[in-house]
Parts: C-alpha cells; sequence; structure tokens
C-alpha cells in the first residue's frame, strides 16, 4: 500500500502524481483534451486540504483560468440555437423592408423627373421597381394612356438613366433577398417551433418571437403579454399619459384578427394569444405537435 | 381687298378664317403642331375685340385649356437640368451609406453567432462584408491568431449559413452600387459644376448641391451660407438654445479644413466658402473655368 502521502488527482488542467506531499509527475492536458472533458475520467471525490493548497501558485491558477475560459466560450457556442437564427432573420427582414422603402422612395423621387405619371399610376414600390426595369418609357406611358408628348418628364440620356435603372436593380435585388429570408424563416419555423408556426403562421410567429428575443422568453411570457408583443410604444403610451391601451400587438396581421369584426377585433387577439402561449410552451419543452388542433380550437371559439 | 369682317386669325390651338365676322372656316392644331409652336406662325398684332369674343365659346376654351396644359408640361419636362440629376444621386448616396451602415450591423450580429472573434477584430462593414464571402471561419480565425477550438462561436449548418451570406451578397452589392453612382456624380460634376469641382472636390459639391437643393439656389447663396450647409440642426439648436454656432457643415470633410489645426479650421471653412460660392456662381451664370485658379488662391490664404 502506498504511503500517506502518495496521491493521484486529476483536474480540469491536468493529472497530477504525488509522492510525501510532493509532485511526482504531471501530465498538463492540450486544449483538446480540455474541450473534451478529460478531467471527468478523474476520481470525484473532494481532494485533502493540501492538494488544493499545491494548486494555490500562480502557474497553475493561470492554467486553470485559461482552461475554464475555454470551457466556457466553448459552452456559449454551444448554447447558439435555432430561435437565436430565426430572431436575426426575423429582424433581417423587418430591416429590408424599412430599407427598401426608403430606397423605393428615393427611386420614385429620381424616376419621376423622368416619366412622373408612370411613377404615380401604381403604389407598390415592387412592382414599379420591377416594370421600369422591364418596359421603356413609351411603353409605360402607352399602358396609362397618357401620350408621349403629354408627359411632363424629361428626356434623359442613357448616361442619365443608368444610374437610376443600377437603383432600380439594387431595389430588385433586396426583394429577393427578403423573399430567400422569408423562406428560410419559414423552413425553420415549421421545423423548430412547429406548434407556434401552425397557430400564428411562420411570419407572425417569427415576429413574436423576435420581438420577445428567444423561445424561452417566449414560453415563459403570459399569454396577455404575447397578445402585445410589438405594441410597446403605444403600451407605454398607455402607462405614461394614459391614452387608450392598445388591444394587439404584431397578431393585428394574424387573419383571425383581420377578419374579425371590428368591435371582435380585441376579442380575437386575446383567444389567439392564448393558445400561442400555449404553443410556444409546447414548443420549448419538446411536447408533442398540437398546433392544428390549437387553431382549430380558435377558429371554433371565433365562428 | 377684303371687307370689314374678312379676317384671318392664328391661335394657340388653330387657325380660323372669318368672313363677315363669321367663321368661315377653321383649322385646329394637331397636339403635334401645338408643340411645335405653330401658333407663333400666325401674326402678332391683338386681335380685334369681336374675334376674342368669338373664342367665348365651350368648346374653344376647353381647346385652349388643353392647349395651355399641354405647353406647360412640355416646358416642365424642359426644366429638368443636370443639377437635378445629381442631386438626386447624391441623395441616394447618402441614403445608401444609412442603408449599408444599418444592414452592415444586422450582419454582423447575426454572424458573430457563428464567429465573434472575427466580426470584433475588423471594424469597417465594407471589408468586413467581403472578407466573410471570399474566407472560410477556419481561415479568418487564423488570421487573427485564434484556434479553432477557443472560438465563442456555434457551428451553423450551410442551411443556417446561407441566409447569412446572401445578406452579405446583398450588402456587397449595395457597396458596388454606391461605387457607381459616386462615379456618375464625378463625372456629371466635372462636366455641369467644374469650378464647384475643381474648388470643392466632386462629392463635397455636389453633397452641397444636394443640400442647396438646386444650383440656382446654391448660386444665390451668401458665402456664410455655404460654409454652414448641412449644419442646420447645429444652426437651429445654436438659434433656439444659444449653444453654441456651428463652424462649418458639408465642408468640414473637405482636406483644406480636416488638414488645418484645430485653431484654424472655422478659417479654412470660411476662406473656402468664399470661393465655393464665386465657383457656384460661375457654375449657374455658365461662366469661364476658373476653378483651378480660385483652389490655389485658398491654398496661398492657408498657407
Amino acid at each position: 500500500m502506498a504511503d500517506a502521502g502518495d496521491y493521484e488527482y486529476v483536474n480540469c488542467i491536468g493529472s497530477f502524481k504525488f509522492k510525501g506531499k510532493k509532485l511526482a509527475s504531471e501530465k498538463l492536458f492540450s486544449k483538446k483534451e480540455i474541450l473534451s472533458g478529460a478531467e471527468k475520467a478523474g476520481s470525484a471525490e473532494l481532494p485533502p486540504d493540501w492538494v488544493l493548497d499545491f494548486f494555490n501558485q500562480d502557474k497553475y491558477l493561470k492554467k486553470m483560468r485559461e482552461a475554464s475560459l475555454l470551457v466556457t466560450k466553448k459552452r456559449m457556442a454551444a448554447s447558439v440555437k435555432n430561435d437565436q437564427l430565426i430572431v436575426q432573420a426575423v429582424n433581417n427582414v423587418d430591416e429590408i423592408d424599412k430599407v427598401s422603402n426608403n430606397l423605393g422612395k428615393r427611386l420614385r423621387e429620381w424616376y419621376e423627373l423622368y416619366n412622373p405619371e408612370f411613377s404615380k399610376s401604381i403604389e407598390g414600390h415592387e412592382k414599379f421597381t420591377e416594370l421600369i426595369q422591364q418596359k421603356t418609357k413609351k411603353e409605360l406611358l402607352k399602358e396609362i394612356g397618357v401620350g408621349e408628348e403629354e408627359t411632363m418628364g424629361a428626356e434623359l440620356s442613357k448616361k442619365d438613366l443608368t444610374p437610376v435603372m443600377d437603383l432600380a436593380a439594387g431595389i430588385s435585388s433586396l426583394f429577393s433577398l427578403r423573399e430567400k429570408q422569408v423562406k428560410y424563416i419559414e423552413e425553420s419555423m415549421k421545423k423548430y417551433l412547429p406548434n407556434v408556426n401552425a397557430v400564428a403562421g411562420s411570419m407572425i410567429g417569427a415576429k413574436l418571437l423576435g420581438v420577445a428575443g428567444s423561445l424561452e422568453k417566449m414560453a415563459m411570457f403570459p399569454a396577455s403579454t404575447i397578445q402585445l408583443l410589438g405594441a410597446e410604444k403605444a403600451l407605454f403610451r398607455h402607462i405614461k399619459t394614459g391614452a387608450r391601451p392598445p388591444k394587439y400587438g404584431v397578431i393585428i396581421n394574424h387573419p383571425f384578427v383581420t377578419n374579425a369584426k371590428h368591435s371582435e377585433k380585441g376579442k380575437a387577439a386575446r383567444i389567439l394569444a392564448d393558445k400561442i402561449s400555449i404553443a410556444a410552451k409546447i414548443d420549448y419543452f419538446k411536447g408533442e405537435f398540437r398546433g392544428d388542433d390549437l387553431r382549430k380550437e380558435v377558429e371554433e371559439k371565433l365562428k
């Protein structure tokens, strides 16, 4: 039997052998070993005090600090979850909406020097941007029944028209970027938040998730908070100034709410938020899929 | 000789022959004729009162209204000038700057789930956007000396990485759109505002033009206004709250001002604005090119 001072110890930085309470040999772990959890191979029992004292040396303390940093970083990396990716994507779609709206306004102002009548005949930026790239001024004027000699727009040389069309092409590619991102959100929602997806729809569900910040938070919110997510401005205005409280946030655009009679929109929002809140909890705790039933329950109650 | 009632008259809608103060024949102009100024072929003298009375009939009044609308529209079309196109382009470059900055921030937030260390190592959005598309995470981490096992970023599947890279590609195309528009502005400034271009430089000159709104306005402004164009916010704050008045607006970024000693920046701005103001007047009234001399005069005074 080994004498009292013989001791083997494994911690997060390596494995150590002691003889007569003095270090006999040490094997420090590589980064890889640290990350693969080599420590766990060691004994689970607490070491005697003199061993803990032994590690109270700068070089070991430094190593331990490095090792725990490494492990913490790895854990942070592992904590990135699919809901975070959806949050990023949906926030980005919001940003693209703002951005393409602003650039769209600029495009119109510029293009209206050339063909104001056509710009004024069409509302949506997307359709407008598409058409002016596909058709000539002459064709577009003809479509809206304005004679070429009647337009208030100036003739522009090709050189002056090119930057306008470049801008239009830029905006178009933002629109198709948006389309791709929406598709990604739809697929991810179906996969990772199937219940929320079934009740709220993918974009509204993703927007709720985006405002909440994470699925965990969304699952913890009461239904009344879900109902108002996205109406923070109006809510704080209500609290501060006593203005009327908001009845709905992001879910105002859900067909169940938009299709409800004006007097029943509030009720529809409340019922819908109830079920979305349940759906979020099921998705967070990885319960069985009940989304379709939940949606039907909302439909029933709104009949 | 024709009797008293015989009269021929041409106005903006057609040519008319009268016999005994009664209409004998009329030929109404086509739109084309109206626009080509067919009216001017007629007599310049004022017609007798009975002729003017004759045209006081609904059908002629309506035609006259149509004809003047047509001519007005044409004149508006002709009034679109090159300075307006530059104003549009420079305002658009400003918008692209804002937009790509906002999207750049979103891209970073998203990408940082994957590779935070690299994102934090590089400041400019443009370079960042370019590099993450060109190189793998592994290569980028190596460049900044971070081991693969140390990164706090999560591993992302190709499916989850694609929308991030799509966004990066979208931002890159905005940057190249900006480049094209800047080139267009440079060429246009050289051609249509050569003096302002020589003294202020193309982008600063164009920005001044953009804030002024037109070359006419810019030419009419006193030098002190040119000096403060783009500092409207600070100016109004000064007027309202008595805060310190601004010393310079857009021209703060001109090398003559940025390179001046701190205590002389105000003086440099004033001298520069003086000459830009002269340059704008020369460009507006289509005077001879004196831009190089004007710039040299500023340089002399700042020595």
